[in-house]
């Protein structure tokens, strides 16, 4: 049985899933998806970086586009409740033997940069500039009205021990895949600190990658919209997978794929899991609509291609077992 | 008895409702209004009109506004089915000793100027300079995402004598108000040529003058989101009435003011109405549904002011009754 | 050029595509999908046939299921403006060789049943049994709310002679696909008579089969719902295609094969056309958004399935083409 | 200044709002009410109770009705996060003098009964028998498909008592509405345990009563259906307050009345507020686009009727100060 009780008084208190720093090749190509075509506000921008915020985003960011010669993740971001939490953050993680520093972070106060087991990059926080809420200047609502990001998606060599590891940090279950056998293995696992299906999630695959992040919206029909935009406007080939229904998370989704391949999944309408007896819903790996409820085959590039992290070595996953595509 | 059979052989064949001809005082606040705010796209512009069409019309222009020193209507426009037709009209309309006359108008093939017995000024015209359909273009359908212009909606003193008058013309009946007289008097009409539940409506009151002009959304959420933004930059007060939804024509609603006061509606959801056996729904004028089916009573404004027709005299209307208004 | 003006005068005055019968084999099963599941309304009822129309329309019937051995389609419905116009259409069809006969038939009037040159069987009636319309009770209102029936679209063997007979008859088309030859051939049309994109489609294919009834809902959101629906309560397998965005037409779409596989589109948005110059977009038959503006490829069935016609012999088709399958 | 910093270690660990106990005259009015128009589940049903919970809802219910004579509340329930949390409040509580007993409770764990300083009836429990959850069985939502309880918001007679209280016990603010005075006083509060706008708010009036309970739905849509549904099935008259947005919490809201006058807030649209740091959003009593940012003014019952607490006095409020109605 992989699955563990959730733990509720972890060593040091994430609030959420914050922001991501993607390497970019050609920010001007960047600027044209995620500004002129799904909308993102731009709170600060120079020739090396562009800083990103959804309509009813404060923190100063939720995406940070960086210049690079190659794609790839630099770090993903959470927020901690308070600055003794990075400093708890800090302990615990040195205790484990992980690297940690304190790198200065622009447009953010002291930032812990370290990794997980799995070789993952984090940076956590407590302090970020705070920019001014647009969620009720509707007239800057544009493109997929993207109204914040909600979580970070991975491909992790084994799920069992990233399950473990943020299990301790006190991400809670709320839904898993496993396989059939009689002594069942973790496929993938959504995990959460904010109180919906997560911030967090972790499928089987060669990693650590990001699969993606997700960025929520507020209706169908914004995801709807921004389909028809995109197929017209030159960004049909940036389109991966949807519209569409996860059984999983209930979502409605379409999978993007931004001008370096980073995939940004729009999606709306989960649920709230902030009942600490929430009961975690299992799937099968078998069960074809627990990825897509209406029926529809995934590509292949979706279950294999990820962003690679900075400076992390890919391996081969644990399990074998693949899912059944749909149809 | 008021209500007549529809006329299914009319003298000359108007297909529906065209456009409009508005006199605005200052260009520059007209075009923050339709084409900034509700996203009107611009066909052609010079320094004394603009001429503008929503994003499936290939039509040049479905609104024309025109500088000058007082707001008023110039023309309600009407497309027939062809040259001949247009001739057919002049010779009707020179019969029943109304003016005729050619005047040459910009983006528009040979146009017949004339007026109904009431003193409304109307254009009537076969052929327009076509622009290109921007619905595939979704990338540009902003604001509003206006569709098409629907319908022209007007006080009348004498609802029986424009009813008349139209129904000749083959303007059929969808719905009407009457009092609950033992010998009923009309108190409002909805008639169409296109099919849906009108191209051109009455109701008693001072006039005749220009209620509104109807334009088509293609979701109850563009007109949500055209609230929001209205309301959030500085268009406010330019929101008359709305949102909400008609007992009569089942149509979701928004009524707004242009800057010079000439009234816009935008509305989505009435229904088709081609079978000629169609029968009229007729409404008390008592039934407060009819106006409002939720039940939210409507402003002052809305029941009394309208945009004069240009060198049109307005006249008290014939019938004394009021509706209730709701609640 | 295979592409001719429109008709405007036609020998009768067909107004619109009006209802469909069907022969099934399980009347029950028929009844849990189109009642149960996608919310038709029963008008009438008995151990051999269901009479269904949806929630606008007031006539008795949009589609006829007949209890039978196997499935196949009995007769494709059309309203003319008159009984006249039955007369007019009478002495056509009897002109062009065309068998003629008046059968009795439940809840319409004089009832004229013809074929094509083709094969197809059409129905022509001026008068039908009249119910109430749905339209503002809404709490009746389940399922996918579907509003009225809107179109029919068949396989032919020959699109360029359907096209040139139903043009005869004064339907308009409004979009086409043709090859890139020097001497181009039709591939497909779309052709209307009640002012939308269409009342009648044809694709090249074996046939005459009958493709799908296409039926409007009022919001996409409704179709993305009844997407739910079937997936979560045992109609998965009825789901086809879809949903998705057409270029064609701008339909909004999802099509769903009832018990028997006579195939139901659920669509929504496409636009006005009454306009005599309204001028038909042509598609290359290579041109990929037209099927499918997101890139999504249809299922082979959805190219290959249809409806046979009662005592219809199926033709292979004259042009070999076939359309790019998007990606 | 009377706005605090928030507690971000309480003395126990309030989860969220869960539940409302209603006293209600006639079961069969109520259920019609809230199973037949507006679609809630029942969980459970006995001749003096019903048990209702919404589609995401896996908690046993989150309305309960109660077979009386006259109409109140009898409690406000929350739910905490451990039994061991149920001890420590109830600690709390005794030591702040204030009842305290743990009555048995149908379908809930031990439950602990006790009162706030102005008199509120709260019921707090750790553990509430299960129900599945119907969210992935997409039909069984029906009329609103409301998704989910969201808060509970009363009028207090000392808005400042109210907020120092709630906020020892680790509510956090979001937005507030104060007088414009050099030494401004509270007139309304927003606060949260969950993560979004609130779980509880407090308005200035005579109280302790019940202003009304926020439930969710995923769509505005879904708001609009149920508006057209009530105004046509004989629910006209529960219809009270909208659709409309709230400058306040960006809510698109419609405010209705059960058949005991109990008021029950469809809303959906606000917005995520975990941040520690999330700064709360002051409004000027003053501001009219607070209330309704679209202009509507609210009847006057919205702004004086509520449903009177179990065993509590009313007392008129401090302030004397009102709020501009919008327009």
């Amino acid at each position: 049985m992989p699955i563990r009780k959730p733990v509720l008084d972890p060593p040091f208190n994430i609030v959420r899933a914050s922001h991501v720093v993607f390497d970019v090749r050609d920010l001007g190509a960047s600027r044209a998806f995620y500004v002129d075509c799904l909308g993102y506000l731009v709170t600060a921008e120079s020739k090396d970086a562009l800083y990103l915020r959804a309509v009813e985003e404060r923190n100063h960011h939720s995406i940070v586009l960086r210049r690079a010669s190659a794609p790839q993740v630099e770090a993903l971001g959470f927020k901690v409740a308070s600055e003794d939490d990075l400093d708890r953050a800090a302990a615990w993680f040195k205790r484990k033997g992980l690297p940690v520093s304190f790198p200065e972070v622009p447009h953010q106060g002291r930032t812990l940069r370290t990794r997980d087991p799995l070789g993952m990059p984090l940076d956590f926080y407590a302090r970020m500039d705070q920019a001014e809420s647009m969620l009720r200047k509707y007239a800057t609502h544009v493109g997929a009205r993207i109204q914040r990001i909600d979580h970070l998606n991975c491909f992790t060599p084994d799920v069992q021990a990233s399950y473990d590891f943020y299990c301790d940090l006190g991400f809670r279950l709320t839904e898993y895949t496993e396989t059939d056998d009689p002594d069942p293995k973790l496929w993938a696992v959504w995990m959460h600190r904010k109180g919906n299906v997560h911030d967090l999630a972790f499928t089987n695959g060669a990693g650590p990658r990001l699969h993606h992040i997700g960025v929520w919206t507020a209706s169908a029909l914004d995801i709807l919209h921004i389909c028809d935009v995109m197929a017209s406007s030159g960004f049909l080939a940036n389109m991966e997978r949807g519209p569409g229904r996860h059984g999983i998370s209930n979502a409605f989704f379409l999978y993007t794929r931004d001008p370096d391949g980073h995939r940004v999944e729009l999606f709306t309408s989960d649920y709230l899991t902030v009942d600490p007896d929430h009961e975690p819903l299992r799937w099968s790996l078998r069960d074809p609509q627990r990825q897509t409820l209406w029926g529809h085959p995934a590509p292949k590039s979706w279950f294999e291609e990820g962003s690679p992290f900075i400076d992390t070595p890919v391996r081969a996953p644990v399990l074998e077992a693949q899912p059944i595509v749909a149809r």
